[in-house]
């Protein structure tokens, strides 16, 4: 659904806009402290409700697919989030931002993400809420990304079993930040794929390559500078569920959020480049061309003259008659025809 | 009227600078509070003076058409509003901009819409005036934008009528920056057809179409930075006007004048691309068409050389009298040409 | 007068840079207070200075023709004016800035105006200088854009009588914005005719024409962007010369100075972009010239060949008695043509 | 190895990312003060770990060869870093930044140098560790370049011998920041050979060139603005670890730094200029070809007309027997080619 | 001397890096107050050193050439100057910058001259230190540039001579600064010709110049900027040895500073417009040729094919018999001729 469809409605209206793109709303629910862990599935936000958390635990709650509004509804009065929060969660083109609303903190962001099938770069918007004892994250479709995550969690490898809802929240920051170099890495394949078209055969194709990537990065950097805007206010946000052990590690997040910036802004010089190559090899080709057709006609378009002369049926033409006058034409054709080519070689045309 | 027409006019000289786009001015005028809702509609301000408002009511104004200076310099008056302020409102040609006159704030903006006769993008000049229980809208054409908001008074739907004048100045800045996103979403369709029409049949008419796109996204751009930078500065204002549960809808209209503004920038890129395409395009199919010129030339006129030898009319070309010599000419030009070919086939230009 | 002339003079040394734009050097005086108004001209500074003001009433001086440098060091000397500031003055290559040097101001600006002959657009140098009860204008030429003004206050319309001199300034300022704004439009008016002629009929007079907007356009701009800057800082100044009623004022200037700005930053954009569609169309036409050629020497050359064989004048070449021969030929080259005609229509290019 | 294989998997995971450089991990140490030297070689950490240093004196131990990651897993523990710390060390795509760690400040950044085989411009990634008594650098392969730095300090040339581990640290800084210099003066006769191809010979070679030197100075610039920062951070840091005497000399790094970029800049906008220089080269000499083309073309088809026609057979054509008709169409095509002379002549195509 | 040759040498080491451009080394030392005045040439500094100054007055040495390395450090160690500052001094690729060493200002920065011979822009660097009652300027060769100056001190003229060392400083920065107007009114010429040129004659010469004038700039630009800087610094310096009365001559020469870089820039946006008038020329005449190669094929390879048909030799060609055939073929001809010129005028290619 479209953003303008929603023009004139009152604040607050929960509406989803962009795609749909999971076919049922799920809710994967995990539960953890440093002893315990349990990983349940609902289909209803009831469900959930009606089991109340072991106190002390961190509850992470995955909700996929975000058109149906009830749901998220419910979610809204279960954890006393503000009908605007839930808008924006709703709106797929949200930009990425930092929100502190004292209980909770709301992250909105973009995860970029190779398509299995055609290998072109798409994304979606998943936003984090958590609070004391809890995380939400809301996806628009289904993925594997935090599968790793989960693994750790389930495992209870490295520290996260022992740490708050913030080092969750960070250890989901960190995973979609990465997915960003991933991303890169592909276009940057992709340049130097497309660096070698424009060099040895250039045409429409390699235009519309270099447009693509160039769609591509300008789509990555929307979503790259907000993201790094969003690190530093959290890394900053003086929020009490936030705490001091956990900001180094964002601080470690906020780096590569730099770092794929440069790497964005690289890419696209880049990629820029190979326009202005492919359109100085065109010019070149053309004049290569311009070359060859000038050199053939400038050395034929004369002698055709010539014995088009000789071809005349005038009846007082004394030449025609004189013996060696034939092979004097030829050796004139000849010599206008090597002299031809000696000007051009000193021209440089061939 | 053009605006350089009032150079050396006393300041606050009242004209309207601007195309007259409403036949007749006409206020219209709507009364609510909690309990309690009237609509009316007036020719002249004297007769909205006499009448009275309730007290604790909230009261919005709607002028639409701003060519009768006299009526704006009464309700200037009734409200005790700066002269240099209606000269604002009267210059269509006003940047927007956000000004705190203590008993009563000054928003003046563009409203961009979409002409239904010929589907170009417009716009027109909207400044809001707000104080304690009442709001002034400028309009210089009557418009239904504000239709679904003037439903939602009557209904009393949402939380509108329970809450003061700014929150009404927001409900209606929020509809003014939701049409940008309107906008912006036939923009981006213009945009892809006009990539699909590069692509596939560049030529004057797709030149011309981007180069229209470009001015559109020119004119978005240039109310669109100042309208985030008015957004800003209404929310951050100290003034007592703006109650704090507004703050936080005017943040979030904040938010979507970034979006608004990340999104002109990136269809702005995406547009300039297409113009780099086409003339990609334009250099390729010279090329091509180069080729074929070169290649058919090359092909032909040095056979035409030939041919033209054996025309000739010397009476000494013992040549011609050999029996076997039409066919090894005919031999020796058929070589002639499939090597001229292979050659072509070499250089990639067939 | 070249700048570079002054190198290694001293400090302060008095010298008119620029051309010299007036016969003589005259100096035109308005006097007046809420009650009396009195207007004089002079031909010397002694000849002024021997009259002493009325207390309490403010002297408008107005110096036109800057090449007279012992009246302007009779000026300074008279209303101690630091010598720096009479090169400023003379410099008529002085970026606009703001100076408070105590018991004056000093406003040293440009003033865009369009020539009458030519309709070009040209400038000149116009300094304010003003403190307790006079201000002085520095124009490089005589001329008539201060007369609305010297209207208003011979008349007494307004409130310009009954203020400061403070006031005074701040109406010239409002003046020589509003100049800018004159200026635009007439560019605004070129832009649009060049992009007609761009489309309709481009050549070396389009990309002149191109050529002087932008030049002018730089310009402008150069003279507006320290313009804005020098417009703030006066609003912002803590000088006493300075009143609070005033500021007001000087805000609302401000906010044309922006404007002016924006103005200039979005025809510039236009501007360039009036470049490429040239670009573009010559493009455009060199192919479509390119394409009638192709056809024509493709339909003719080859047929322009097959003639030439049957033109030889071998003794051996049995087709040429064969009666059917020539319709033969005549209906091979005819095939040929459709043909070709066929693949240029479908490779669109008829 | 790829950054994107790390996604998911725990911060502070030890995972060498990037080229194997170095055959094997080696660390090479000395340890110094006013009036000792000593130097090492050690292939383990235990060894090195085993000989406790001399009190009051300064050990610098250089790790060349990151991919043994438990090796650095034992520095990280007997020099108390942290596990983030060490991540940024082995991961060589890492942005130059400096860390205040309290007991260590961490400096990574990157050294280019030309590679003695190809010329070409290379890099490597550099880490600095130091605190008090110790300076660890990390290098991704063995190099000769702190050679010189090595020799003062074994012959006690200088000041360095008598000073903290902060003056070694600014010592290496400062070799890394003038090989830059090295760098930019190569770019700098590349662009020069450039500048004279694309004014002789301009052609595909060219163009891969100067995409080469644009390649290279993007690379350049990605690493000199951290840089910048990185000692502008450096100089400014409050840490009981640099001292009041060694500021001085780092703010002469910041300095280079600061030129460093002002002459990558320069380059690029040089470089960039010569692409515009190939483009309108290639433009003027299809120009030229044109020409040539235009003007044989232009002479001699019509005057091929005109001898065709008295090639033509029919019975009846009066002219033919004329005896002073051929002269005269010699005349006629003359003057036509005469007159096609002058007429190229004064359109200057000649 | 490359600056790639200081690599990995000790910090203060003092080296002459860029071209000698002075056969030797000499002092010229001027000693004034306001009475007295004497003026000195040494060629060693224990010479200079071995007179004492008169107490009260100020010393100014002027140190050319660069390459005498022991010479400096002579001066270095009598004013107590640290050694990295010599090493800036000796550096001629030093970016200009303001340094308050508490007891010396120093102030490195370039001057720009026009070369005599070739009328081509060149700089040097010149440094001034100065403190109480010495003011030491180093150049890297003799100039004539301050003549003036020293003309100004002999004879006494304006309060040069009553001044302290820090406003001989600001008259030689006064002097450096407006050496670049006149850099920038050659350059302002030199971009008028070339247009002239683009617009009349474009070839390779001007693509050429346009490019050296392209360099120029970005070499004055390059200098200007950090001048600007170093002149703001230096105004706001809080040095004991900068007095209030200089301080607004150093304002003055701060706008100048400015006026510069405004002047730089606006030259630098016409000089790139050149580039592109230059390309729509090169199309432009390239479509004009194209015209006319067009219009001349298009008429007459037709034609030529025409004639030819009846140039055949079948034996069985009933049209050549007829009387009336020749003129009819010649009349076809002419109709054909006629109605293409027809065509190619409401193509408006003729």
């Amino acid at each position: 659904m479209k953003r303008s469809r929603k023009t004139g409605l009152p604040p607050g209206t929960l509406m989803h806009i962009g795609e749909r793109k999971a076919e049922t709303v799920r809710l994967s629910v995990i539960q953890y402290d440093a002893e315990q862990f349990s990983e349940k599935e609902f289909d209803t936000f009831e469900a959930f409700a009606q089991q109340p958390p072991r106190p002390e635990s961190i509850v992470w709650i995955n909700i996929h697919g975000l058109h149906d509004t009830d749901l998220l509804r419910q979610a809204g009065a279960h954890f006393n989030i503000h009908n605007l929060v839930l808008e924006d969660i709703l709106n797929t083109d949200q930009r990425p931002k930092f929100e502190d609303h004292g209980h909770f903190l709301f992250l909105p962001m973009k995860m970029f993400f190779i398509q299995k099938e055609d290998k072109t770069v798409s994304w979606e918007q998943i936003s984090l809420i958590f609070g004391k004892g809890f995380l939400i994250t809301f996806q628009e479709a289904p993925g594997d990304v935090f599968d790793p995550l989960r693994e750790r969690i389930r495992q209870g490898k490295g520290r996260i079993r022992k740490m708050q809802a913030d080092y969750l929240a960070y250890a989901l920051l960190d995973i979609i930040v990465d997915q960003f170099f991933a991303i890169l890495e592909q276009i940057s394949d992709r340049i130097d794929e497309n660096e070698e078209a424009v060099l040895v055969n250039p045409g429409k194709e390699a235009v519309s390559a270099i447009h693509d990537v160039k769609r591509t990065l300008l789509n990555v950097r929307r979503a790259a500078w907000p993201l790094r805007e969003m690190v530093s206010q959290f890394e900053k946000s003086e929020s009490p569920l936030l705490e001091k052990s956990t900001r180094l590690f964002i601080r470690d997040v906020y780096d590569h959020a730099i770092q794929i910036i440069d790497n964005v802004e690289l890419l696209r010089e880049i990629n820029a480049g190979l326009m202005d190559i492919y359109l100085s090899n065109i010019g070149n080709r053309t004049n290569q061309v311009m070359k060859v057709l000038t050199i053939v006609a400038t050395l034929f378009i004369p002698l055709t003259f010539i014995v088009g002369i000789y071809g005349m049926n005038f009846e007082y033409m004394p030449e025609l008659a004189w013996p060696w006058a034939y092979p004097a034409v030829m050796g004139l054709m000849l010599f206008l025809f090597v002299g031809m080519l000696y000007y051009f070689r000193k021209r440089k045309w061939m």
